[in-house]
């Protein structure tokens, strides 16, 4: 039977591995990511997911939903680890400190095939370098229903803590593509519906436009914005107004604009 | 004629004094914040800030806006601290190093007078924790055209250094009112326009609503949401869709929602 196993030497090496995934280098290496919190379990567990070690404070899971998924975990064949407080301690984030973590295998799929779209809204981000941004927009995609994330270029990691933090549990949910400008290019190229871009030299509102199912939504970097590729792949270039003479907003706020405008026709109370 | 004071001492008093800006206890005490980099200082000159001291590196403010902004300070009878790179080193944030940062005095303003309101929309934050969705949202309130932001109750510091570079800027052109929350249901209650509320617990659809000005919107802490004191205040409280299951946003997306809808009409490319 699987059961926990009992850890409290600050260095044992389980101990080590995990705390390494810190670091980019690491998760890349591994394909491992962390997730910490109750609630972030829960969502992974109600998505499928299950974790590859699951880390628990000693005393902290005997009853309610923590005892539920220390259970579930070891029902999967999932290696559990019962940790005392300053193991975990050393494991978990110091802003923010929970009693339950779990490492999970990370998850990237294929690209959507334009032969088999419906109307469904896909969102891609170029050269995105806030972890904290990319995790709030994809829990933004998943509120609108986006049907998944498309990273295209060198992007921050949405596996880092800071955006799984963000995503608070969306990330379980919200299917995620890696995919190189080139091949973003020929997959908007032959994007059967609208590809809308944003783009401050755009001239139109983009409340105004009607977008054409399927939807591909292209949001550039929080630096340069949309790059020339990109921006020439696209069937609309439209652009948020704003008072007086700003020319920006955070790039989760615009992100967020342009979903609830294209996703607004299906979402009622 | 005022001139540079050239500092290379890492432990000179004028240094560790902007230094110890980093503590909010410190801030409150003396009253003012440190905003890094040209171009919010820029925005500050352009909103008829003077910075009670401007400190840049040495050697890189011989030409260009740089330049400008030391004259700028030195005609205002600012005090001009030329640093070392390692003096700087030690004033500037690591992850974002600037070569020029300026110390202000905060400001926040009276609340606005409800008999003098005009077709104006004002925002409510109440409890506000994260200083970086403090800032972007203060950001948002400046690209909507808001007349103001009032923070209610205890909530982050706005003049933190997370919550200024989260501003961009817009900490020098949106005025910021603080009340506590018997002083705001108050003000509520008073208001001549709509008093909009998010909430859970809501039937009306965000988008369905006409408002009337002048509009207040107000909004809940990232955890608990809207207060029963702030709910019971407002004229109509409304919900934003979401897909699924799931059931909030995050804060500052959720207030850029609003405002763009409230705002809406107001702006044009």
């Amino acid at each position: 039977m699987n059961e926990p196993k009992v850890i409290t030497s600050l260095t044992n090496d389980r101990i080590k591995a995990i705390r390494a995934l810190d670091m980019r280098k690491v998760r890349k290496e591994t394909g491992l990511f962390v997730a910490e919190g109750t609630s972030l379990l829960v969502t992974a567990r109600d998505n499928g997911f299950v974790p590859e070690t699951l880390v628990y404070q000693s005393g902290t899971a005997t009853s309610g939903i923590a005892r539920g998924l220390v259970r579930h975990a070891l029902d999967a064949g999932a290696e559990v680890l019962e940790v005392s407080e300053a193991v975990l301690g050393k494991l978990a984030s110091k802003d923010n400190p929970q009693t339950l973590l779990g490492v999970y295998r990370q998850r990237f799929v294929e690209p959507p095939d334009p032969g088999k779209l419906g109307q469904e809204t896909w969102l891609a981000l170029e050269e995105v370098r806030d972890p904290g941004n990319l995790g709030t927009i994809i829990r933004t995609a998943d509120a609108v229903g986006c049907s998944g994330v498309i990273l295209v270029g060198t992007t921050c990691d949405p596996y880092a803590i800071e955006a799984i933090r963000a995503t608070m549990g969306s990330i379980f949910a919200v299917p995620v593509v890696k995919m190189d400008q080139q091949a973003f290019v020929t997959l908007a190229r032959s994007w059967p519906g609208d590809v809308i871009g944003t783009h401050l030299a755009a001239r139109e509102d983009f409340r105004k436009v009607e977008y054409k199912n399927p939807v591909l939504v292209v949001m550039g970097g929080e630096g340069p914005g949309l790059s020339p590729g990109a921006a020439a792949s696209c069937t609309n270039l439209v652009k948020i107004p704003m008072a007086g003479d700003l020319d920006s907003l955070n790039l989760a706020i615009a992100t967020a604009l342009m979903l609830y405008q294209v996703r607004g026709p299906y979402l009622k109370l």
